[in-house]
């Protein structure tokens, strides 16, 4: 494969920055990989680990053809705006964030003219593991990456970053960013709170240990994504405030038939019910490689 | 091993009753396991993969050492009242049903003077998938078995069914009734019927499609509960339905306070309740092997 940027900033080392470097450097798709971060430590970790060629400052960072930031949402106005100032003509600045409408704001308001070379993304991989330790070069590998270029987007550079999550082994669509927040609220931020409350809620029993006790892999797998980064997934009930507010509604409203449902003993409607959500989980399971 | 029972009954020749019998055979606790139910076709796939010997009628089950009964916990009163008059003495009769307090309720009403040799029992091992085809020999295996002998049961008869389980190489513990019921309703009847609600609630929509569509690993995970048969879980919901409705107001009550947290953009609380939550996944995961 070609190179298709010469060097690479991540802001940002750990498995979604780093399986990004890792696979395109795999792919032959970019020579160098600059890291810049605040932790030293994790740095110094991500170049031993190969993920990295060499830590950056902001102004070799801003030299980059491409930097990723690959960090909690809610620090992306104040990372864009360290790095707004060192810009190279033609550089091109995209994220990895979960939420989108907060990171075009962010990007609005932290890059003036240049936000013409911003391309908001998101790849829908990931796990409940972190840090550098957890990159892998094909975490991207048939997963589908999320673009939400806006109206002012350079079509090169949306061009550009297509063209590395696609080497990255990637299947790359672009959407609204208001839609991608809809959608990734009910089917991904949703169940996550989901889950944080249900083990948290069980948690602070004073008799937890005997719930705990006897759960099994059923309880395993609907809370596997309690496993996930606590700031992570502060950042992101927040930035996408408005869409995961009305999911939790519609979420509490279902759980609320289900209960009339239950207290008046109403047997057919819960079978329709749990018909209904197996077929449409069965067909879905049908439709995706996940 | 030597044989614990010589004849095994499974009224219900499925994934649970099934994996017993085979366990069993395996392990050489059983001679003969007879297979009873309404459905001759289920009957003849239990007999071609090997799960029963022979199928039987009523009274010939009754002359079993042990009868099993492995179906959704509504069917336990018919069909103990058609097994009761054909029970020969010291014939011991268990149950594999998810719930407890309703099975013990429906043994006493319809096995009068014999509900001593009825030991209400509940195999902590299953998956969404069902019926003979998925019975496997090691489905038990080190996986939990509760019982819940109440104060009139023979000592003998619950020494028996421990011993059945332990040959099939279960762990078992005993759990009076009504906790047993509390118990599962939180870790395991209200995780279903959360990822039942959710599926349904996303499958109703009229552009439910654009969300299925990006829904990726972690709503596969959180949603896998909701691949399971509807009839059991309405059996269950219902059957446990002081417990369940208890369990569901909890829920939503543990949703609202995140929908609070939230709206108010309280970041501290949210990270407090992620933490806190995965704190008590990992240290669970540590505790289990599941």
């Amino acid at each position: 494969m070609p190179v298709i940027v010469d060097t690479l900033a991540l802001v940002g080392t750990g498995l979604i920055g780093g399986s990004f470097a890792l696979a395109l450097k795999e792919a032959g798709a970019v020579r160098t990989v600059f890291g810049v971060g605040r932790n030293p430590a994790r740095l110094t970790v991500a170049r031993e680990l190969g993920l990295i060629d060499r830590t950056a400052d902001w102004a070799e960072a801003g030299q980059a053809d491409c930097i990723l930031l690959a960090l909690p949402v809610g620090e992306t106005e104040t990372v864009l705006r360290q790095l707004a100032p060192h810009l190279k003509p033609g550089a091109i600045v995209t994220d990895a964030g979960s939420t989108k409408a907060n990171v075009v704001a962010a990007a609005h308001a932290a890059l003036g003219a240049r936000f013409a070379d911003f391309v908001p993304g998101h790849p829908i991989a990931g796990s409940e593991q972190s840090g550098p330790g957890a990159a892998r070069a094909d975490l991207y590998r048939g997963k589908r990456v999320v673009l939400t270029p806006q109206a002012g987007t350079r079509g090169e550079a949306t061009a550009t970053v297509r063209a590395l999550w696609e080497a990255a082994g990637a299947q790359v669509e672009t959407l609204d960013a208001a839609l991608h927040d809809r959608v990734f609220a009910a089917v991904s931020h949703l169940p996550h709170l989901a889950a944080f409350a249900l083990v948290d809620e069980l948690a602070q029993r004073a008799d937890s240990e005997i719930f705990f006790r006897f759960a099994a892999s059923g309880f395993r797998d609907f809370t596997r994504i309690a496993g996930s980064s606590p700031e992570m997934w502060r950042d992101i009930a927040l930035a996408n405030r408005t869409a995961v507010l009305a999911e939790l509604d519609a979420y509490v409203e279902a759980l609320q038939a289900i209960r009339a449902a239950v207290s008046a003993e109403d047997a057919e409607t819960l079978l329709k019910l749990f018909a209904r959500a197996r077929a449409a989980r069965e067909h879905w399971m049908k439709t995706q490689d996940v």
